[in-house]
């Protein structure tokens, strides 16, 4: 398969999951998986969860505006850079953000996400 | 040396040298290096500072806001996410960018950079 549709497929279930289920990302992580969230630090699974599950917002909707994907070198890992933006629930403005994510392959043939710096754009 | 004090000094190298000298970038890349500067995707050292030499600027300076690292895998590589702004010579309002490097050690104890993406953050 096209590395960009892989790519485009991921940031589309991850953000369509995001915005529906949060805490069903776990899936997506293992326990060597690392998250920096705004400068934050977080390693593992279900500390990932943890810290998306109690941002403080409850409703919110992520909009895609670009997609980049490169393959990051011999393991077969596929590194993803997103913009886009952020439609908090109760908030006029949309919030735009930058997200990296290096997806690992899976023995069964998936991918999970091995490393994940977030950071919003302050204007 | 810590990963966060190696990844500030990469990054603070990196745009000192674009600013200064930009086909001086070369010597950072190697032929299996990749960019993706606005969604153009180029590969090779020559071919990126090619590319990079081609910008449709002269004078420019880059302002570093946040620079997060992450450990990238077994390979020893390293994660670098920056966020910052550009100003061009002659324009009045720096443009704010989101850049990923990943940094691959070189035999030498050095890094050299494997991929590269480079966005404008639109407003």
């Amino acid at each position: 398969m096209d590395p960009d549709a892989v790519a485009k497929a991921f940031v589309e279930h991850y953000y369509r999951t995001f915005d529906s289920s949060r805490a069903a990302l776990g899936g997506l992580y293992q326990d060597a998986s690392m998250l920096t969230f705004e400068g934050d630090k977080i390693q593992g699974a279900a500390a990932i969860v943890a810290k998306l599950s109690s941002l403080p917002f409850q409703q919110c909707a992520h909009a895609i505006a670009t997609v980049d994907c490169q393959p990051s070198g011999p393991s077969g890992g596929m590194l993803v850079f997103v913009s886009g933006s952020l439609q908090l629930g109760g908030e006029q403005h949309p919030l735009k953000f930058s997200q990296m994510f290096h997806l690992m392959p899976t023995p069964q043939g998936s991918f999970y996400v091995l490393n994940d710096i977030f950071r919003l754009n302050y204007a």
